[in-house]
């Protein structure tokens, strides 16, 4: 927990174990009491991914009209949805390395942290289970993605989504009324949009997954992309070895990755 | 554990967690010794799934010939994967409860459990890699399948995958030389064909897979299903309330569900 300058440190393991326990709140106010507790000042903290076992993730493609417009799309009347498993999850400053896939490409998003038992929820009711955001980046695989009509193999790859770098609680910040959104590349701006232009926001896609599955603790929902990824430059332009993406959201803070991108099979690397 | 025709009780949670400990063969050939244990006759006995939470499920569209053909579609180049989560599965011999499809349809499978931890393998080390097989039944809303581009939210309804009714160890039946999997709506075989028929095999799955993502013990794959689902009909044919769904695999069993399909949404039935 953020204190300032300072981290509070809490003795759950991540804050999807921490939250799975309703009296969560309690714990964290008894711990920003307590002079006794552990601190770490912010700049000399490594960080982890926030959430680290989450049962369910859930990403919405096509969801920016900005990026809709780039694809050469409709604006659609359903969420695009597919899935991703916990171990695609990386840390906020983490290395992202790929070897296997020639054509990598950035999607930096907003996420959405679930807090609550949620199933068959009204957008009322969704907005209720809502925790908190954080930010993400969907890198993803173009030459697998479109092996297949299913986008999973390219979106899948073990330790490639960093997530995080904290989760801001649903009661201080507001994705709907607009944060600014920035994906870079060596610092150089290449998605630059704001949370306002999502054709489905945070709680209508969660009170729409809700219909056909529970969502809980720790869950996490991406929310879909701008405009500005590699696949829709002309010519198309992929992430190179040693290049540092950098995700960026208003409020939120920022995830800084140098790709480790090397030619050859998986296996050769990891 | 199966013995003849009595269960040997284990302590194991579930298959997951005991094929976690690599010394889970020992484990079971003691209880096979173990006078003492509990033991049920098989026909007393109700089943639940017998891998409650694989951390993925991964699921191949499109991989028998009889139903690419049904489909009207080309023998693929690559498996088409799409993912479910570990609360889509349900018991062998449970209802399952949709509300809110009107397009339930149904998909005869053979599911490959996974025994041991694997990334980046040839076929070889995929098939050692393989702890045995199931029976499963991808029971699809076709209208939320085809709403978007992504299947996920037609194939990831809770506690609609009825997977079972044991494992059957690799060492004891073989997938490639041909079992027979049939599909039957009240009786009436819908689905009949032969894992021989698979475009892409268990261990080639497992293989490919294994490139993006590590799969480890009670992972699942689901391998596809062959012709003969209610899409393909002309005209058409969805699940009825009521209706009871038996998917049968030669050498492995059977699973039997009674469809409980109410109009209206989610919400008003779970």
């Amino acid at each position: 927990m953020r204190d300032g300058a300072e981290w509070i440190l809490l003795d759950a393991g991540d804050v999807g174990a921490l939250i799975a326990d309703e009296s969560w709140r309690d714990v964290v106010s008894a711990a920003r009491q307590d002079a006794t507790r552990k601190r770490i000042a912010t700049d000399a903290a490594e960080l982890a991914a926030p959430v680290l076992e989450p049962r369910k993730i859930l990403c919405c493609g096509l969801n920016y009209l900005d990026h809709i417009a780039e694809a050469g799309r409709e604006v659609p009347e359903y969420p695009t949805l597919f899935a991703k498993f916990a171990d695609t999850l990386t840390a906020p400053l983490a290395d992202i390395h790929i070897a296997g896939s020639e054509k990598v490409d950035w999607e930096a998003e907003l996420a959405v942290v679930i807090g609550s038992r949620v199933r068959g929820a009204s957008r009322e009711e969704a907005e209720a289970a809502i925790l908190g955001y954080t930010v993400a980046n969907d890198v993803s695989c173009r030459d697998w993605q479109s092996r297949t009509l299913q986008w999973l193999q390219g979106k899948a790859w073990d330790r490639t989504t960093p997530i995080g770098p904290v989760i801001v609680t649903a009661d201080e910040i507001s994705p709907k009324e607009g944060l600014d959104i920035t994906g870079e590349i060596d610092g150089v701006v290449m998605q630059q949009s704001n949370t306002r232009e999502l054709a489905f926001d945070s709680a209508d896609l969660v009170a729409y997954i809700s219909q056909f599955t529970e969502l809980g603790p720790g869950d996490i929902v991406l929310t879909g992309t701008p405009g500005g990824v590699g696949l829709g430059m002309q010519p198309q332009r992929w992430l190179r070895d040693g290049e540092v993406l950098t995700t960026r959201i208003e409020g939120i803070g920022e995830l800084r990755n140098t790709m480790r991108i090397a030619a050859g099979s998986t296996e050769e690397t990891q």
